[in-house]
């Protein structure tokens, strides 16, 4: 049996005894019934997950894959390839958003080469955050044939298996996962359009920033790059070979790690969303352990989440990547579990409970 | 000249010099332009507010003031009167809703008496966090008179000042409000219909969880209220006589109180909405320096904020008051200032900018 499909095969259902205690527990905290609301329903979520009906969240972490794309020869993103790399200097330094908002949610981020197109030359002192899987320097041009070969998409699962596996040992309570890569939002779309079957003018955006003329060639160089690699859509594989990002088969690969070990699963935006596509076709037991966090800008991100089924916490028109909104959506998943732990019963504080019933 | 026109005559326009450099440097960051969204949009303001454009939160405070409503003696609640009193031990013990989310936001919670039908005896630990305010033991029934004296109203919003600036001694660089009141989501769509002019059905919700019997006698006797009262609606000072609470009125005054000393004030749900209605009436300048945190469960809370003109930051079905969503928003606030002054630019981190530009 191989990595990928052990993995899965360890996905269980959620524990439903759990989430009765934690619901049962929450209904006699000193506020009225259902008040705190969808802080309520992530609490219990977060019981059935973990299996405890008081969930503790203490470790915090932000996987942040890096990869290359060759779709960027076709002109469909706003900044240069060499952002990627340039960005990964800045996450290693802590000077990214999701340095910022990872510190504010008392989280670490780990950084993660997937396939950045230059070597990352590592000073001492960033060493501890940073893993490298490189699986090779950018993916090819998916407007011209696959963007990998299918052995290096299930190398893309299995290194983000590893990614995840290797943090339990550091404390894993729940996991954000991001991305950073410039012309990823291309491949996303690709992924998104195919795999859902939505238009890909309907799943297509600015991503970075791109003006209308920008938009239209990313637009047909999808459609082309759909045409040209004609994926096998009862293959999820498949799909990551022809259209995929390495950071993006990573991705998928940590959360099924995660799922697979009972931890919490924070999705960010369009790009982890389409990594959360590839992995829910992986095996759709996954659904359960995902908790979306925000809706992105990004066209196509709200097609995603209907197709698996999640509803965004929190809207901010946010549409950054890097885990920014998982970041900011595992600090919710915080305080929900924090007001399940620590609220008092109304037998504690000596509250009355309501008269009418 | 009175406490409440020497407090609104310091409210001054939002610092523009300092709003200009605040988006200035958000453009600079590493991060495609405007993708933080809302959380850009926030910092800014904050700089507009404090006059700083690169603000830090540190202190952060929840006001929670509570009052008992003369209105309850029609059967307009779930919960029995007892309850704000009990409550207000809960919040003492910090084993409330509001202790636990603004624990989790890093802030310190006041509990403040505006009202409470009953003497609070305070243990000498709980001392601390608490101020005494009582304007009397609960308010009059609005459905047979005037809530309390309209001198009592100024008293109630003077106090608020008060609270407010002895905050002030001990570091508030943002204020949220929130209520504690059995019966006071009756009082606050009494006014929310009154001030908006939409119809007393349209504001009145089920507060701590009326059935459809309670919520028709809970429409029939706010209807009464204002019939029985007939409010001055160019006086905002007799429409708090008239149907208010006290921890309505004070809350009312820590708002103005905050705006005159250019401290953001992060308002939490339907009833500190309520509160908002009565400070804009009186000083429509405040809104500058509002922040809705969330979209109320209550219905009215949409109607309040469209009457002002403020965006809630996100909807989690909460409807609990305290300054629950205010200490959720204060964390979101907080993160967005971290951003623009923690952030890398694109110079300091050696980031190409967008090729196009």
């Amino acid at each position: 049996m191989n990595r990928i499909e052990e993995t899965i095969g360890k996905i269980e259902p959620l524990d439903e005894t759990a989430m009765e205690s934690a619901r049962a527990r929450q209904d006699m905290l000193t506020k009225p019934l259902g008040s705190l609301g969808v802080l309520e329903d992530i609490s219990v979520k977060i019981a059935g997950i973990t299996g405890n009906y008081m969930p503790q969240i203490n470790d915090k972490v932000i996987i942040t894959m890096a990869g290359d794309h060759g779709i960027v020869d076709e002109g469909v993103s706003a900044y240069p390839k060499d952002v990627t790399l340039q960005m990964v200097y800045n996450f290693l330094s802590g000077g990214a958003g999701i340095n910022v908002l990872a510190r504010h949610a008392g989280g670490r981020v780990v950084v993660v080469d997937m396939g950045v197109a230059a070597d990352i030359e590592l000073a001492q002192e960033h060493a501890g955050g940073f893993i490298d899987k490189k699986i090779g320097y950018g993916t090819a041009n998916m407007a011209k044939g696959a963007a990998m070969s299918y052995d290096d998409a299930k190398r893309t699962i299995e290194a983000g298996i590893d990614v995840l596996e290797n943090e339990i040992a550091r404390g894993v309570d729940i996991v954000g996962v991001g991305d950073m890569g410039i012309g990823n939002t291309a491949a996303s779309s690709a992924i998104a359009a195919f795999i859902t079957d939505k238009p890909v003018e309907l799943v297509t955006g600015r991503g970075t920033g791109l003006d209308d003329a920008g938009l239209k060639i990313k637009v047909e160089t999808i459609k082309n790059a759909l045409e040209v690699n004609k994926p096998d859509r009862d293959d999820a594989i498949d799909i990551l070979a022809k259209l995929g990002g390495f950071e993006i088969g990573g991705m998928a690969g940590v959360m099924l790690a995660a799922a697979s070990h009972r931890i919490p699963v924070v999705v960010d935006g369009f790009i982890s969303g389409a990594a959360a596509l590839i992995a829910y076709e992986i095996s759709p037991k996954l659904k359960d352990y995902l908790i979306a966090s925000h809706l992105s800008v990004e066209s196509g991100h709200q097609a995603i989440l209907d197709y698996i089924g999640l509803e965004p916490l929190f809207n901010l028109n946010m549409r950054l990547g890097e885990g920014t909104g998982a970041a900011l959506g595992i600090s919710l998943v915080d305080a929900s579990c924090n007001v399940l732990r620590e609220m008092a019963t109304f037998e504690e504080a000596g509250v009355s409970e309501k008269s009418s019933e």
